[in-house]
């Protein structure tokens, strides 16, 4: 089989609010192999995504992500492995080219497993054993410690044992204003679950800022602080995780390949490695990236801040796991998010969560309940029209 | 004074061919600053970058780099690290937002030398001391060894005491057949000049398959090989480093924010750091790895793969090293690149380079002679003209 279209589209809510919600906007990419159609998507930036895949050539080692994969052979992984290392040599100066290839490295093999009839877990060898995992209620910080307790009474009520808060203002202000955030998170969800808090890099690279907050960190007994620091900052990384003591660093989400997320754990020697499919390159190298975190005693964690299509591509890559793990599950998804999956991934009885049956990642999508999000664009560089939305088939 | 506007333009040469060549097309910035007007270029990919600038945005953390910039306060260098902490905070989950900002910054570097009548060096505080460096030349391998030589000895006829080779098929043969190459580089320059050879990532994270050019490399007193392995690969880079006995590794390319590139000193163990200012976030980014190089006692070099303009700006960060040290200087450049600085950067009679004077960087263009090269450029999403190409002015 081949790689016949690759086709990218930009859907986006009406609004797009300042504030900390990846899910406001999306880059879903639709590819045809043989027939089957695949879906994947990039996170972050959808236009600039979409320029990375459609832009002229500049050199030998910066050239358009699509040139790499239209037409590409494909009959089995091993193929997409070989176009992702195409893509790595013909885009290696152009930086955004990891965050577009992502999406179409996850419809490849959405597609391939339509294709040859085959859930992708079948695809990468995992068996028929199904993972479960232990979902944690990802959301933002309220804006006063009242409405984050109102917000974790609410999570804890719909029957999640575990939940993270983020951003807003936390690290921004004092750290007695972020003690009084969480302790409200605690006390909404209740001395039993596990709380995780995520500053979304807010620290840069101050260690002693990020420090100054784990006495109320370890004080409500939260389990991880994630990304304090820039994504690359391995040294404030392993700095903090040397004085963490009860409290655990995460990180891992800034990755754009698996080589940056193990640096993360060799040299940042965090102990919760998070990595988003939607951005590491698909789910070969977030695979990669899962093994070397289990033969070196880290957890392997799904970065998703999207739709639940990009949900279920993240949790492929610690599908097998038997033991199952924590997974990020998204609670305050838009609009656009929801109505792209009918048939969401939703707790079980058990509080747990896994991925549906069925050919590919098994996630059905409907296009029509998105068409109103789609955004027509058009990109001509002289008389060359380069990219112009093409229809949203199903 | 204010940022009053900042303008990028996509020119590239007519056809571009399928070579390591990277001055066959620029994303040229024009920023305005208090009525003075200032130049900087991006390295790499210009209509991805010009995307990153003018995306509708996504979340708080991933918005238009122009966004963070324009009506900006400007009347000091500290002004510019206010700006670029701005972009680091609005746009940490939008990829090519470095390489985007990169040329911006430069140009306001530009700008505000001309607004307060000032050369970028007193700026940075280098007083009136004035740098001068080693020029290599910097080309491609021959199609064969015979080609390599004749390319070698024109450049001993030109005056260069240093020069390197690189790309091609280097890396992806047969160690003999780079020995060959290798040889003919040494041969061609006399065995008094000084050699490097860059393998432009041809590695990936093969360290086995670098260190068997090492034999080569050594026997032809090859002064370093760069850029053996991908960006990111510290570990790679730090293995070869302890096998390379007399040939020292070079890197740093790839990094696109300071941290990557001292990661790279520091856990890579690399002997030359080589930093791209239209790459790593501009001069203020790239002057702190140039002071962290030389704290570690490490060499720093700039990376210059383009026009004259990103020769000046890459030179800066270490334009007050009393002793000068290797500059990279490209020999085989556009037309393009050529016409926009109709008085380059040429060796004096000593052999050496050093920066023109006058305010600013120093370097005048000639946008009337790059007018042809420009590539007009529309973006539009849903209702809204994105961008837009506006008028080429001086």
């Amino acid at each position: 089989m081949r790689v016949e279209s690759v086709d990218p589209y930009y859907l986006a809510m009406p609004e797009i609010t300042d504030v900390g919600d990846g899910s406001q906007d999306m880059l879903l990419v639709r590819v045809q192999v043989g027939g089957a159609v695949g879906w994947g998507e990039c996170e972050a930036s959808p236009l600039t995504s979409l320029a990375a895949m459609v832009t002229p050539p500049s050199h030998s080692a910066c050239r358009p992500v699509l040139e790499a994969v239209l037409g590409e052979q494909l009959d089995s992984p091993t193929d997409i492995a070989r176009i992702a290392r195409r893509v790595t040599e013909r885009c290696f100066d152009l930086l955004q080219a990891d965050h577009a290839w992502s999406g179409i490295e996850i419809a490849l093999w959405d597609a391939l497993g339509k294709a040859l009839d085959k859930p992708v877990r079948a695809l990468m060898g995992m068996g028929a054993s199904q993972g479960a995992w232990t979902p944690y209620a990802s959301v933002l910080f309220g804006e006063d410690a009242a409405e984050t307790r109102q917000k974790a009474e609410r999570i804890a009520a719909a029957g999640f044992s575990a939940a993270k808060f983020g951003w807003a203002r936390f690290g921004s202000g004092s750290p007695d204003q972020d003690r009084e955030q969480i302790r409200a998170a605690r006390l909404g969800l209740g001395h039993r679950a596990t709380l995780m808090v995520d500053a979304g890099t807010v620290f840069g690279e101050d260690v002693g800022a990020a420090a100054a907050r784990l006495p109320a960190l370890e004080e409500s007994q939260v389990t991880w602080l994630e990304e304090p620091f820039s994504a690359g900052a391995l040294d404030c990384y392993a700095q903090l995780s040397r004085l963490g003591r009860s409290v655990a660093i995460a990180g891992g989400e800034g990755s754009h390949n698996a080589t940056q997320a193990i640096n993360l754990m060799t040299h940042g020697r965090v102990t919760y490695i998070q990595v988003d499919t939607g951005r590491i390159g698909g789910i070969g190298p977030a695979r990669v990236v899962a093994l070397k975190a289990r033969s070196l005693g880290r957890e392997y964690v799904n970065h998703t801040f999207t739709s639940h299509l990009a949900l279920a591509s993240s949790l492929h890559p610690f599908a097998d796991w038997p033991e199952g793990g924590m997974a990020e599950y998204p609670l305050e998804l838009s609009l656009l998010a929801r109505n792209l999956v009918p048939r969401p991934i939703e707790l079980c009885q058990d509080g747990l969560i896994r991925l549906p049956d069925g050919p590919g990642l098994g996630i059905r999508l409907d296009i029509d309940a998105v068409r109103p999000f789609l955004r027509e664009v058009t990109i001509t560089v002289g008389e060359d029209p380069v990219y112009s939305t093409p229809p949203l088939l199903p």
